[in-house]
Formats: structure tokens, C-alpha cells, sequence
């Protein structure tokens, strides 16, 4: 088990507090087919995902040992992992990809939990499931997102330490902001320089690099990088998911290139101060809307159309729950989520602010290194 | 427009032929809610995808123009695109993820067409779906996978483009493994310095990148890498996903470090033959189970826990046809495809080679640069 990201006793302990939570909610099984509760459960990890020809399916038994439903393909890494019970089929198929192994092993239940609720989706195609439903009809499909939910928004100490390992690697990159950016390097060259960066930092990969530039503030905040060149007085953000083993980091640095104006120092300082709001409170039992309210009230807005000050964070980029005024999700010690206030600074011009941190009793503790208090200003 | 990957006009030749479709098969409006799908008919290209949170809806109309209802979040970027009628909602929310809107916009129509089949899957939770039938209850809801799959299958001058920058990419920084890979390195500082190396190059991103290594070839292909040292005798393979623009490349290369055993260089030759068979015949009418059938009969086998021999390539890693024994899709000009035979050594010992082609009426163009006919040693 040595290519593993985590002991085998990581997996016992996740898969025993599952099947507790299935009993407790009368579930016989819980079927599962997308990519972040497939590996998270099993420890199967593989970029191959990003294939869409062939579902991987795994059972897990509200008493007994998961059974993993996979292509051939992925047997060979499937047996590296703690999954004994593997069934596989010749992938692509002309027809049956994986249907009748799967319907074989969940007849025998009575009530089926499925993920159908809330940033959940379905990795298989549609017509797969109404085929499914019919070759086991005598089962009743239940949803259960709430309780994998749960579970996965609190972290186990090794998550926190992969977490904390990808939250130090971009916050050093970060470090090097002043070398790595200046007025006349394109959009598309920083972003190609920071990438570069991690990975000799040692992240695995930078899934996630958005970002934004422009005089005073940029448009939005999800756009892939164009040729524009940074001139002075833009303010450059860069915002990463950049992973190590699999999970993720969140956040990212605002910098005025050559001088900044007096509103986006403004901004900035606002948005820094909102943070540490939030960072004062941050507790167990905490809820995440008051979380949001404190952050929104020290901005004196909640006007944004990022629609929420931050969210949970792991195998996934985003995960539940989310810092806005409706999720009474209380904080508990092991969550770890991001602190992500954004401002209006003017229409069509917008400043963004994020941390990435862990909830513990007692303070939180901070896995990016907190940002400066005031915009710094590089490469004029 | 100019931040775009793409001319309007190139939108509008995809959506004038899918509407000819869509009205051929009686078809009031298609239903996307995928990031590829998305991504075709609008140019939306945004990285946020990976965030599971928010959905993202675009309706296109037999007649008319396209409809994106997105959260509000993406808004500013879907302006830049060619879609004038975008709807928004403040996202996420409590309730009503943009189900009121889409329902709104979809009601209208008698026979909704949604991607169902082979290869597709929801992006929406499954309850939304289940929801959005109900308020559409005087809908029909009708698979038409084949459309969109038959579409997208052939690709536009401006698309092959695309693909022939991020092969050449690729090509040239595989062309460097004899500086870049060597004996003594782990697995993962090869990924590592490869994936730097492409970024360097021109690549946007490297999404996907697998491989192997061991005595006289490797046990599966869509590993993560390990701290294992690269050893004398090793084969290492390196198959790789980059992208430009949105555009992935696919495919791999075979090297023996130090020196290579006698049935490693009789796999790679027979590999690499059987590849050239397939280039002999890839022409417009030639069928998908054709090419394969004449790369299995080169090779003298025909199983691998691959399960095909190649497949399409676009927008997506892999994307349809697939070169399969009961895939008939017969190729056409403009079809862009990876050629991939695999060959088991031994027990758990496999080798996979694999090219990157386009169709035209004549032979067919290699984006990538062909692989040496005997295997590379490096680095010993």
C-alpha cells in the first residue's frame, strides 16, 4: 500500500462512521459514482476521470466491505488501494457498461442511498439510471447527500496535514509574487509562470488558476487569462486550486502593479479587516451564516455576484458547506473551509479576498500564510 | 470579442447545423447543462467548472438564439461570448438554482431534446431533474446524444487548428525526454519537470497527465506517479492530456532507460507497426471497427484491459467514436482521432502507444510527431 495516500485505517474509519450514519437512516447500501465519493471512500485516485466514456461505480454496504464496480482498466490501481471485492467488465462495451454487475449487487437491498441533492451530480448517463431502476425494482432509491455531506465536510488529521502541505506549497509561490509578476508580462505569461512555480514548489498539478486584471480592479473572477499586458496601476489577482495527493488549496493575492489608487487600497483594506472578523469568531458551533453576516456587516455589503464569503474545501475544489446567510451549518473542530469576502468597487470593477483555513477548538489556525494588510505593490 | 477562442461565425455554423438537426428530428430545443457542451455552442470557457456548486444552463432553440441561464457569478464572462440573451440568478441560493428560469424558458417547448446516452452525464443534481420534469410536465424529454456526438465528432477547420498547436506542444517537449528524464529520477520529478516543460512550451494546461514505469514495462496506464527511481531497464511511458485554447492532445510516449530488453523492442515495433496499418487505411468511409480490426490483426491480439485502440479527440480527453470491434461510425474528413494500440508483455506487464490524427480526404495528417519505429533509450 506504500503508492497510497492514506493507511488503510483512514479508509476503516471513514467507511465505519458511514455505515453508522447508513443504519441510523435505515439505508441498506449506498451506491456511488462520482469521482470525489469514489475516492474518498476508497482511495482510488486517477486523473483518468476526465474520460467520460466509462462509469466506475462503487457499493458500500451499510454492513459488510465496499465493492468496487469498475472497467478493466482501472482493476490493476483499484487492487493498490484496501478494496478486496472488485468486479470488472471489458470497457467500452457495445452495450451493459457495468449495468448487470451493478444491478446484481444492489438487488439485494431494500433501500438504496443515492447523491441527488444540493452540488451533487450524476456521473453515469441517465439512461444508465432508468435502466438501473428498472433492473431493480424492488428497491427504493434514497437520498442521502446529507450524510455524506456530513461526514466529508470534517476533515480527518491526515486530510488537514495534505491540506495544510498544498496550502504551504501556494503560499510560498505566492511569496515570490514580486519576481514572478511585472507591468508588461501578459496575462497568459503570469498565470504560465505561477503554474511553473507550484509545481517546482511541489504541487502535483494546478487544476484550478483563474484570474484577473485590470486599472483599479478587474471584471470578474473565473476568466481564463488573455494576452492583455499588465500595466501600472492594475490590480493583478490570482486565484489557485492547485492540489498535492489530491487535495485541494483555495485561495488567492491581490498586488497594485507599480502604485495603487486610493479605492483599491481601500478595498483592500476592507476586505483584509473582513477577514479578520471572521478569523475572530471562527469556532466550533459558530454557524456558517454568522460567519457571513460578520464579514458582510464589517464590509457594510453583502452585494456580490460571487453570491457567498466562502466555502469548504478538500478533495474538491469547493465543498459544502458555504459561508451565506442561509446555511445554518454549524463550524466543528477538523472543517476546513475558505474565508472569501468579495466587494463591489465599482459596476464592472470588483475586489476579491481569500484564506483558507481549519476550524479547531480554540482559534482557527491558518493554512495559506496570511496575506499582507495592506495591497502590496510589485514589479512597477 | 477578442478575448475568444473562436470568430462569431464559427458559433453560428455550429448552431445553424445542430438547428438543422434538431428540426430533422422534430426537436423543439436541446437542454446542455455540461461543460463541453456548454463550452461548443457558446465558447464559455472557464476553469470554475470544477467547483460542483453552482449548475450552468444553456438553451438552444431549433429556431432562434441561444439562451444561457447561468448563476450571476458568470455572467460578466458569458457577456464576452457571442450569446446576447443570458439570465441570471444570485447563486448559490436556498432554494430554486435557476429552476424557475430554466423551467420558464423551457416550458414553452413540446419536444426537448437532453443528452442521455453513451459517454454523457448530468451536471445538475438529480432532484433539480426530477423537479424540472414536474414544472414541465407538458414536455417531452428526448435523448438526442446522436446529434450532438455526430456534430462534434467532425471538426472545423478553426478546431483542427486548435488541435494541431497543442500536439505540436507536445510533440516538442517529448522530443526533450533524453534531457529531461533519467535514471535515479522518482516517477514523480519526471511528471513534475514534464509538466513544467509543457507549460514552458505553449500549453495552457496539463489537466491530465499518467504514466508508468518498471522492468520491461509497466502494470497499468492511469496512475498517479510514485517516489519510485527510475531504474536501469525501466520502460517509462508518459501519456499525455495538455491543453491550448481548451484543446486537448492525447497521447504517450514509450522510453527504455539505460537499455531495453529483446520483447520490449519486439512490443514497441509491433505497436508501432500496427499503427502504421491503421495510418495505411484512415480514410473518409473506413469504419472505426475497420481500424481497429486491422491494428488487432497486426498486433495478433486484440486484449487489453484498455478495451479499444483509439478514440476522438476535442474539447474533451477522449471523445467519440471509439476504435472498437462494434463501434461502425464511419470516418470522415475533419474527424480528429488518437490511434492507441495496447499490447499485454506479460502478466501485468503492458505497453500502450498512441498518435494523434486528423482525417482528410486523402491520408491522414499526424498532429503529433510520429514516434521513433524502434524504442528510445534514455538517460541509462
Amino acid at each position: 500500500m506504500t503508492d497510497q495516500d492514506f493507511p488503510v485505517s483512514e479508509f476503516q474509519a471513514r467507511l465505519e462512521r458511514l455505515q453508522s450514519a447508513l443504519r441510523d437512516a435505515k439505508i441498506d447500501a449506498l451506491f456511488l459514482n462520482t469521482e470525489a465519493e469514489v475516492r474518498y471512500y476508497t482511495g482510488f485516485r486517477t486523473l483518468f476521470w476526465q474520460s467520460p466514456t466509462r462509469p466506475w461505480y462503487l457499493v458500500l454496504p451499510a454492513k459488510g466491505e465496499p465493492v468496487a464496480i469498475i472497467p478493466e482498466i482501472g482493476a490493476d490501481l483499484m487492487r493498490k488501494t484496501w478494496v478486496k471485492d472488485i468486479r470488472t467488465w471489458p470497457s467500452p462495451r457495445a452495450s451493459d457498461e457495468g449495468l448487470s454487475l451493478l444491478a446484481g449487487c444492489l438487488n439485494k437491498y431494500a433501500r438504496i442511498g443515492i447523491l441527488s441533492g444540493r452540488e451533487t451530480h450524476l456521473r453515469l448517463p441517465l439512461s444508465d439510471f432508468g435502466e438501473l431502476k428498472e433492473r431493480c425494482r424492488g428497491c427504493e432509491f434514497v437520498d442521502v447527500s446529507d450524510i455524506v455531506r456530513t461526514q466529508r465536510m470534517t476533515k480527518s488529521a491526515l486530510e488537514i496535514e495534505k491540506l495544510a502541505t498544498i496550502c504551504g506549497i501556494a503560499s510560498r509561490s505566492f511569496e515570490r509574487s514580486d519576481t514572478l509578476f511585472h507591468e508588461g508580462q501578459t496575462l497568459k505569461q503570469a498565470f504560465a509562470v505561477f503554474r511553473i512555480d507550484l509545481i517546482s514548489e511541489g504541487a502535483d498539478d494546478v487544476p484550478y488558476l483563474v484570474g484577473g486584471a485590470g486599472p483599479g480592479g478587474y471584471g470578474d473572477v473565473i476568466s481564463p487569462p488573455t494576452d492583455r499586458r499588465l500595466a501600472n496601476g492594475d490590480i493583478l489577482m490570482l486565484d489557485t486550486g492547485a492540489t498535492r495527493d489530491g487535495y485541494f488549496c483555495d485561495f488567492d493575492r491581490n498586488f497594485a502593479v507599480g502604485h495603487a489608487d486610493d479605492d483599491a487600497k481601500r478595498a483592500y483594506s476592507a476586505l483584509h479587516s473582513s477577514i479578520d472578523t471572521a478569523l475572530a469568531i471562527a469556532r466550533p458551533g459558530v454557524t456558517c451564516s454568522e460567519l457571513f453576516k460578520v464579514m458582510a456587516t464589517c464590509l457594510g455589503s453583502a452585494d456580490s455576484s460571487v453570491g457567498r464569503f466562502g466555502h469548504g474545501l478538500g478533495i474538491q475544489l469547493t465543498e459544502p458547506p458555504s459561508l451565506i446567510d442561509f446555511d445554518e451549518t454549524a463550524l466543528q473542530a477538523g472543517m476546513v473551509i475558505t474565508l472569501e469576502p468579495s466587494l463591489e468597487i465599482a459596476p464592472g470593477k470588483m475586489m476579491v479576498h481569500e484564506e483558507n483555513i481549519v476550524i479547531e477548538d480554540g482559534p482557527p489556525r491558518l493554512l495559506s500564510t496570511r496575506a499582507e494588510p495592506e495591497l502590496p505593490v510589485i514589479g512597477g
